[in-house]
């Protein structure tokens, strides 16, 4: 069993955890707002009334105002109904006029590290509630506080609170794979509004792959126009720009993913001269597993000898930078199978004259990752480019300070080393963060679900089963084995949903609310105040958010009977079972 | 692995057969109806167009004439667009201006074992289709087979061909539990439209449990007034109508189950006089496994010795004849927890003078069983009543002319033992057929979801997992290990879906497409005609389907990336991975 163990808190913190400490068993049951405030006071569970004609006031910001817009909305016309109606009592007190919002400084831009902290107050009595902000994004992580807090018609908020809060980690994202099937910009746009919802803070669009390259690039509009699934599936400059804009309204940085050097089948269609070992059969009859084309159907990697694939590439990556404002750029570079490089005659040529894989990698990276940075961009990498077991690159092609690792394989320990390499980590450890894993195996005829009744079937052919319950994601623990110096290269992590069995269909289940679930560990984490991981009550309290979701148009999938959430407790257990 | 196994087949159907292997490499790729025909033959892949003043004639009966209405509509407008086209090509015959129906017998009713064969043709020229079925109910599946081969726009049907079709079973159902949570009118409604298009034939509906009694009773209207989730939350008896209604219209039998005497701590709310440990905590402290209270919360059996039980029981049951015309009515039986019964006073004075609770549950049956045999039903069980480890009954008590039983535990070992003991059989195999499974546990604070990282999870809590994937299902054959005599007293399967972690957020993609795998195993085999199973084949031709699904409205959740079904063969493998 993991043992508690206190998460770090500043000394003001600290104090006002002991002042929430001192009312702990009033709090918890009531106070129902997902991720949790790392920090609050409320002496006594109470509410009071918002006035119909309840206003926000704010300084003006152009993706502020749209929050504040959207918040005001959202809490007059809202009407929340409960599951369990909170204990809190409405006083006699007259309605909340106000909400007041403070920013310190307007000019933050929406990056990574940016400031997201707040404190909300509203008054037991007394006409306006106010938020101070260090940031914009930060008064919009309030704003959603504070509609949360929000029930009931007429509409009530929470009273008698101070609430102030900030997230343990910066980079608290949701990946999404739109190459092996399409989502339509309706689809992104509800997920990143989810995604604020949660205090998620980054959507990590794996824009392409081998399967489809849906995006539509001025300088190299053959890409989609012939790898794309086809019209209607691709998404235009202009469907770029209302997704990032959406992102700043909402507070979500877009971060954009063009896989590369592998995962590039879909480039083919338009350059089958750049593409090694393209529309090949992935696994030829014979061959062993080490040898096979490709990680899945289907087949296809940039060659890094041909000039004309970095023409191509340094097409994509202006485009992609123009309409990404973003600083970091996470250009991929996981799953390098030599069996394709080894197709291409002129790789064969290369390994012929002493060249190595590896040294084939080096200089597709030296090739583009200069560029990169030159554009000011973070990189962003699959961590296979520095940890793969036989394909990978020198640590010092790729300067600590430019670079960050995203990690996916073999849990903690990956984590340990980026970050004991000095390496910053995103961590989407595909045992507790992928989303799609448990669901079973797409290829069409795995001679492996011909079984015979009493046969263990493992996990259906999924390679990364079993599916990843919300409390396995809720459970984890980031930063578990590393030094407090290490812990600090961890930036956060991301919740992944790849996309070879999911659509539009079950986007919405499949992602909420387990990205929830990540969402709270990693703004104020899985314990309670006494260093207890907090089943229990985050169950009632995610059944709630849940329920809220689903009224806010997110089919976020349920996690208990109604029966359960309607009699509190009682389908908890005390027994380890 | 599994050996291939023939099919057994009548010798016409032989013939058939023989005649269509000998087109069957055409054939395979693109006849895409789901599930497959038995027999078809289709010498050449071709089409016709569907004239725009095409009409269906057929005889006068009030359930097929709506079921011909509505593929009137479907086939006039759906302009379906494959994802792959077909290669049959369009001939320069006339259009095709009317299907003409015969059916042979227009008063079967939709009972068990109703004769749902039938033929169609479609010539390669002239200007009429032809349906000859024995019943209504065998047009209705024509009819669907028909719809599918149409696509297009303008409408062209598959031309050329012949199809001698009908089912290997007779039960073909999805179980869904409306009780844990709960699921609107319009959600079955359009379950039961896409069961009825996949030729799924009985919709068993488990509609109370502990946790909710959503059933609106107009003899006993407490039990839903105090024991359902609340208005909105509830069946009416014109709800139900509908339902029936809607169900003869499809072809779909609606069965009903009101599970007794466990899982009925919801009754409780209205009578707690009857039920025994009704609203306790499920597993008190302390205790062991084998003395908690309830499979899983919440708590509640109905007392056999108390006479109040039986009155309300037959008003129940009275109730539920009079809605449900249905032949078959299940009575549950399962779980039957020894703690919930002992928790009872009178209970306990039975068990010291030398009662059992095999004693009990006999007596239970005894006041039950007769009484829905007098009003002229099978009575569905399922197997616990009589091969639960602990409580069970005497087989003399139930006659295997009036009883069903309804297997769900340890595969096909106990649907032997069902059928070797001359009980007809009714198979949902957990391993195989419980559609909830994998997706963890719903308990509030289970002590294993606080794992280290390295550590194994299992299946994240979930009994029964892994997730059943749509292979695991159609891989499954529901009478493997019996003798022919055995076997014949399967009358079919199901596929289950339990509700407690499951709403109308997740119905679709839940359901279907695996329901689909079942739908195809259970009428015409999971195999080719050389005996191999059909996986690529398969998993081709379900994409299409899935694809159709989801066009007419049910979110089926996707099996393959787009690129898959667009490069045919290209995912699959021939290796053994």
């Amino acid at each position: 069993m993991a043992k508690p163990k206190p998460i770090s808190l500043s000394p003001l913190t600290l104090s006002l955890l002991i002042l929430s400490l001192l009312f702990s068993s009033t709090v918890q049951s009531t106070l129902n707002v997902w991720p949790k405030p790392r920090t609050f006071s409320w002496p006594q569970p109470q509410a009071i009334l918002l006035s119909k004609n309840f206003t926000i006031s704010s300084p003006t910001h152009k993706h502020l105002d749209a929050a504040v817009t959207r918040y005001l909305r959202q809490v007059l016309t809202e009407h929340h109904r409960p599951l369990v109606p909170p204990d809190a009592n409405l006083t006699n007190s007259p309605p909340i006029q106000t909400l007041t919002l403070a920013v310190t400084d307007l000019t933050s831009p929406l990056h990574h590290g940016v400031n997201e902290s707040y404190t909300l107050s509203i008054p037991a009595e007394g006409a306006s509630a106010t938020i101070a902000a260090a940031t914009p994004w930060g008064a919009m992580r309030a704003l959603e506080t504070f509609s949360q807090l929000v029930w009931g018609d007429p509409a009530r908020v929470v009273s008698g609170i101070f609430i102030e809060d900030f997230p343990i980690f910066e980079h608290r994202g949701v990946m999404l794979d739109t190459s092996r099937n399409f989502y339509a910009v309706d689809d992104i746009l509800r997920t990143i509004r989810a995604m604020s919802e949660n205090k998620l803070n980054v959507f990590h669009w794996h824009i392409t792959d081998s399967h489809s390259f849906p995006l539509v690039l001025e300088s190299e509009p053959d890409l989609a126009g012939k790898g794309s699934y086809g019209a209607g599936m691709e998404y235009s400059p202009e469907d770029v720009k209302t997704v990032v804009e959406f992102g700043l309204d909402h507070g979500v940085r877009v971060l954009p993913e063009i896989d590369m050097p592998g995962h590039t089948g879909s480039w083919a269609e338009a350059y089958p001269e750049i593409v090694t070992c393209a529309n090949m059969f992935w696994w030829p009859a014979g061959s062993k597993l080490g040898d096979r084309l490709a990680s899945e159907p289907g087949t296809g990697h940039l060659n890094p000898l041909n000039p004309k694939t970095y023409q191509v590439i340094k097409n994509v990556i202006d485009d992609v930078a123009t309409m990404f404002p973003e600083p970091f750029y996470h250009a991929g570079a996981d799953e390098i199978i030599p069996g394709c490089w080894k197709a291409d005659p002129s790789v064969q040529t290369f390994l012929e004259n002493n060249g190595t894989l590896s040294q084939l990698l080096e200089v597709f990276v030296n090739s583009t990752f200069p560029y990169l940075v030159s554009l000011n961009r973070t990189v962003v990498y699959w961590e296979d480019v520095l940890l793969d077991a036989e394909i990978k690159v020198k640590p010092s092609l790729l300067p600590p300070e430019n670079t960050i690792l995203q990690t996916w394989n073999n849990g903690p320990n990956n984590t340990k080393k980026i970050v004991s390499s000095g390496y910053r980590a995103i961590v989407s450890s595909s045992d507790f963060y992928y989303l799609d894993c448990g669901h079973g195996n797409f290829i069409g005829n795995n001679s492996m679900y011909d079984l015979l009744p009493g046969t263990d079937p493992g996990n259906g052919g999924s390679w990364c089963g079993p599916f990843k319950t919300w409390q396995t994601i809720y459970n984890y623990d980031i930063t578990y084995g590393l030094t407090d110096e290490e812990a600090k290269l961890v930036l956060g992590g991301e919740v992944a949903l790849w996309s070879e069995q999911a659509d539009s269909t079950v986007l919405d289940p499949r992602i909420w609310p387990r990205a929830s679930a990540m969402a709270e560990t990693l703004w104020s984490g899985n314990r309670d105040e006494t260093g207890m991981k907090r089943y229990a009550e985050a169950t009632d309290r995610l059944n709630e958010w849940r329920h809220r979701m689903v009224a806010r148009g997110v089919g976020a999938e349920p996690i208990q009977p109604l029966w359960c959430i309607r009699n509190p407790g009682m389908c908890n257990t005390v027994h380890p079972f």
